[in-house]
């Protein structure tokens, strides 16, 4: 080992993950001192209160509820606090102080990354955060370095354990979706409050974190579509299972062609929705509360990468990888990489994102119901691609799969269905992905 | 973009890998000059035959057959030549230079790897060869900087796409090994000569690497045990399908504990053999030519990385990862990161590898020989854990599978039963997986 000066390392957070964090550095002290070619010294653990049970015991000494002066003392910040202050402030003032940064948040990133990263690049400082998407998956280095040499066209990921377990659960056990989050908050998987996980809005900023990567573009949050799991009922489980399929809520983000008519450049689309696979896709694999991101690029084809998205040793993982390659660049020498957002690409409104549709709807059992019906569809230019109908009390269930046709068509015609005298409701509307 | 002046990329091989890069360095010049900061200027492409025919139509005034000038003239060298010379010495003497360098070549680095790492310490360039194991699947980049604050307990990755072309074969169309190997190389996925990809050569040649990598340790290709799929036969794949399972050829690159009484401290075994793996394992489910890495780490748990493990633009797109990587690198200043092999874990010899085996075996059909096969396994203190015996002529089908036992007392059984008179044939050996 050299004998490069001791790194103070300050960790915002003693959580789940950041308890961890702080374990790994004390008891592997050695090892990663020998890895980074410099002792890590953890100089201070940021909480709101130093008295609060935590999953490790962790030196007394080492709790400060005085997080500004933690940070101001580091040569680099791991913050995992979550939320956006006082998270934000204080990894600005680190970096204006000349400190590296690691962060876990992903609320953080997808708000506030250009900002971060701006500051960052103003005076060399290094900014990871491996951790915020896919917890111990490695997939931010990947888009950000491996694939970039190539032109990435999709990327789809399971990328919320909370409703991947919900959803394999109603499909290997046919649980209800009340019973399946009701286990999920019994083993941990939920919170309390399950909105951010079930409503689709962790994923969706995990979403815009991808999406930013992947095509070299800033995506707002508020620019993603997001639908949630609250309206996938035991009826499109079985459906989905009758066709040889699987329900999974995933991320998609992908590189659309330009406006017709208009810029020919590319433009992005990120988006979080209930998606129906094939059963043979690698994504279908992926159970209980297991993550898995599906990289699609022009050259390197089809990628896959799979792990475990949360948990507290997990997650630290993903966060000691990002510090241990920051303190090695810092001992070496030279600034941290700027953000890569050159592309500037445009976004493209969720109407415009093409896919196959399967509409599942309740229906009059009387004749020239189907015709109707399938004219509705034909009236706004959606090609039908296969009908299903069976008689049930007096009503007649009819399902319609649909050519691949754009979100926007396909709004007008369940408007038209809606409105429809003979249509008594539309039961579900699922996108399929071949 | 900022105004740094252009980067000089020398390009070693015009193959299949190396038209592709050369072509995408060409069309997507304007997207990786922003991507990096600087343009990066094709400077020559070093062949042996400047009129030999190739995939891709590239310039002529690019190409030459003076290797040696190619590479003193360039800031970035990437080499795509394969085997160890010219490559080494060329490769050398772009980093006596000053030269960052990116290769593919898979022997090189499993054969003089730390010499290369050396020599760019030295003068702080960067090494980069992300293509060398898993094609386009980013695999290097994971497991030296995303687990950097991990500890790896063992990789195990269906590395070499023929020999997992012609496994799957034999399961999916209950083809011969031969069969399948013909099939192969028909679509070009073997070579003319197959027995780097069949005996395992190549697959050992990444094992090498990822045990390296995985373990901060030199693993000398040499130490690696090597076993090809020539012994796999269609009972063999018949047996492994009833049970549930899948033959696999694997590299698998392990920590084990220290030597009973002596060095306290873990060691490494890295080994390529076939395994039966259970259908639901998640490296059960890569078909065809694919490649997966399945990583076990104490705190990220299990991982596994997806994608084509070989081809000419899969492989151009790691290449080009990998470049652009580099590039960036050079443009913001800073050396390149040292390898990490400062662990200096003992190697351990397989004999000392634990695992299940089942065995198959042909008996004679006569009372007691039951009792004398499982008294030979017992003297050696292996366990047997379960016993299937099917009559056949005049003889009988006997198939024991054992508890964990390390390599060395197996081999000790299977000397046993040979000399046994009752033992017709061994007729197979397998190591199961969990």
């Amino acid at each position: 080992m050299n004998s490069y000066r001791s790194l103070r390392i300050a960790l915002l957070g003693a959580g789940s993950v950041g308890s961890q964090v702080a374990r790994l550095l004390l008891e592997q002290h050695d090892e990663l001192a020998a890895r980074v070619g410099a002792p890590l010294e953890l100089v201070g653990i940021g909480v709101r209160d130093v008295d609060a049970p935590r999953d490790v015991d962790l030196p007394r000494e080492l709790l400060t509820t005085d997080l500004g002066t933690l940070v101001a003392g580091a040569d680099i910040v791991v913050e995992l606090l979550g939320g956006i202050e006082p998270a934000r402030g204080l990894l600005l003032d680190a970096i204006a102080a000349g400190a590296d940064v690691v962060t876990a948040n992903k609320a953080l990133v997808a708000a506030h990354g250009p900002e971060l990263f701006q500051a960052a690049e103003t005076v060399g400082a290094q900014v990871a955060y491996e951790a915020a998407v896919g917890g111990a998956i490695p997939i931010i280095r990947p888009l950000e370095q491996s694939l970039a040499g190539d032109r990435v066209t999709r990327v789809m990921g399971i990328v919320n354990g909370t409703t991947n377990f919900i959803l394999d659960r109603m499909h290997t056990e046919g649980s209800s979706l009340e019973e399946a989050l009701r286990i999920a908050t019994e083993l941990g998987y939920a919170e309390a409050d399950p909105t951010a996980d079930i409503e689709g809005f962790d994923a969706a900023s995990k979403a815009t974190i991808l999406a930013s990567l992947a095509f070299h573009t800033e995506v707002p949050a508020s620019r993603v579509h997001r639908e949630g799991i609250t309206g996938v009922t035991d009826a499109m489980v079985q459906q989905a299972e009758r066709n040889g399929r699987v329900l999974k809520l995933v991320a998609i983000c992908e590189r659309l062609p330009g406006e017709p008519g208009g810029d020919a450049r590319d433009r992005v689309s990120a988006r979080v929705h209930p998606v129906s696979l094939p059963a043979t896709h690698p994504l279908a694999a992926v159970h209980e509360a297991m993550n898995a991101i599906f990289v699609t690029a022009e050259s390197a084809g089809d990628l896959m990468f799979y792990g475990a998205g949360a948990g507290g040793p997990e997650t630290a993982s993903a966060v000691l990888g990002d510090l241990v390659s920051i303190a090695r660049r810092h001992v070496a020498g030279g600034p941290g990489m700027p953000g890569s957002t050159h592309a500037k690409l445009g976004l493209a409104p969720f109407g415009d994102v093409v896919a196959r549709h399967e509409v599942a709807l309740t229906v009059s059992d009387r004749p020239g119901v189907l015709a109707a019906v399938a004219g509705l569809f034909s009236e706004q230019g959606v090609s039908v691609e296969s009908v299903r109908q069976d008689p049930t009390d007096g009503s007649a269930a009819l399902v319609l799969g649909t050519h691949a046709a754009s979100e926007a068509r396909i709004a007008d015609v369940l408007e038209a269905l809606e409105a429809h005298t003979d249509v008594e409701r539309i039961d579900s509307v699922i996108r399929l992905i071949d």
